[in-house]
């Protein structure tokens, strides 16, 4: 029998999605969000997350920035659509030995993030896991964005540039739970450079850029030399780590981005590469798959 | 350090809702779903749950029924607010060896669930547990109810009638996977029957009968023997299996229910007693505790 690991989770969502009904909800799988459409001015998204002890965070992790990542990350795939996050929900499946005091840590690192990005705790389950079974801590999020500023990543046209904000790489070395999630950032590209397609770098640039690229009906080709790498980092560490949370984004090859700085001082926003006729390009090795 | 195994679910609930900001969404911790206002016509519903292998459901379960479950159970709780669900998330937390026809199915089930009581599936997302932890499987859904057919827990006066639908206990020896959500009769019961309060049975009369009248600032009296019991169960089995997934709900004691018998041929609703002043009435013992 084949299983997970030998599929991977890209082939597995293309196989899942004709089992269930979808209606007319989403933009189809492997967007950062789901965009249900009910008429109105706001376009409403929907999004679901899940850390995994061992997997993304250690039991030993500070608790309070495990709370943090766990809402930062939901925070970041609104961002990467041009949205914000509304009404926030969590699963948490804990084994009984868990202490009382990590799990209100870890609230008061959901209550810090939520609160300086404008969302709310709507409600929780918590379940138990068999002892010796990781934690997993689930978040399911509502959130907006305005019908003309919704970023999808199906629509990149082959010439568009490819922009990427901040620096790459070192994720693994402990930024993965301190980061903030881009929102004022996606909101003025969608406002302001005509993003014609956007996603937040959470698998590493090697997986998330073909995986824009694919959605766009697009290939790729990437200028290595330009990619903005942490202080400390190696091309590979940006190319691969994953957990960058900045937003890669298409635009048409005219743009111009005055107006960035002065909004955003001391944050790069760099031009990487163009898109180019599917079959074309370049192809990448890396990045973190979650079955491999 | 206390544990979680020490505190118990409904007491860490409680410790955990003033760690975040919560707004005015929810109708405070405890009730079936939470309640976002957001001005119109149609109340918004939010839920997630969560199911985990060897608590939930055995690997070698049907997994068409264990999808079918994941989903009834979120419905289920709309239910019991009078309302219906909409768009679907659903969250696999998996080891990499789970096989790639398990998961179909799975999604097939939810599928057939979805199907039959008219949700979409918006998304999902896949992640990796590691090697011989328990697979999680975490849904979050969006639903509604009409603004005047709300009904929470906490609305119950001394006085009141209790009433349940169906028959309680058995869920152990199998139909926990095969259950029918009462959307159809919570609706009506919140139309036709001026309900105090609702909720569904997920943890067994003895544990949810006695949050019911916690929510409501009440105590209770039960009639132990007008307690509905399936075929072939005990009282103990009607208190304490739990996942019975009936609707437990308190109504004035003048109630006239001429108009079930038509609408809902062959299910039981069955009057099993009555709310209390709080500090009076009876106390029950059992149920499931998630961290018992």
């Amino acid at each position: 029998m084949r299983t997970l690991a030998d599929i991977g989770e890209d082939a597995l969502i293309a196989r899942l999605v004709s089992l269930a009904p979808t209606g007319n909800a989403g933009e189809g799988p492997g967007d950062d969000c789901a965009v249900v459409d009910e008429g109105g001015e706001m376009l409403r998204l929907l999004k679901t997350d899940a850390l995994v002890e061992g997997v993304h965070f250690l039991r030993n992790a500070d608790p309070k920035a495990v709370g943090w990542k766990a809402v930062a990350r939901v925070i970041s795939d609104f961002a990467a659509m041009g949205g914000t996050g509304e009404h926030f929900l969590v699963t948490l499946a804990l084994p009984g030995t868990m202490e009382i005091a990590w799990i209100e840590d870890f609230y008061r690192g959901m209550g810090e993030c939520l609160a300086l990005y404008g969302g709310r705790l709507a409600g929780g389950e918590t379940c138990r896991v068999p002892e010796g079974s990781a934690a997993v801590i689930s978040i399911a999020a509502t959130g907006s964005v305005a019908r003309g500023n919704a970023v999808m990543r199906s629509g990149g046209k082959p010439g568009d540039a490819i922009w990427v904000t901040g620096r790459l790489g070192g994720s693994l070395v402990g930024k993965h739970l301190s980061f903030f999630p881009r929102v004022e950032e996606g909101r003025w590209i969608a406002a302001n450079l005509r993003p014609t397609a956007m996603m937040d770098l959470s698998d590493g640039l090697a997986m998330d850029l073909p995986r824009l690229a694919k959605s766009s009906g697009c290939g790729f080709r990437l200028m290595r030399e330009a990619i903005p790498i942490s202080e400390g980092c190696l091309l590979d560490q940006a190319l691969g780590d994953g957990e960058d949370f900045e937003l890669l984004f298409t635009a048409p090859p005219d743009l111009d981005v005055i107006g960035w700085r002065e909004m955003f001082p001391g944050l790069e926003l760099t031009r990487i590469g163009e898109l180019v006729p599917e079959g074309q390009g370049d192809s990448l090795a890396g990045g973190w798959d979650h079955f491999g």
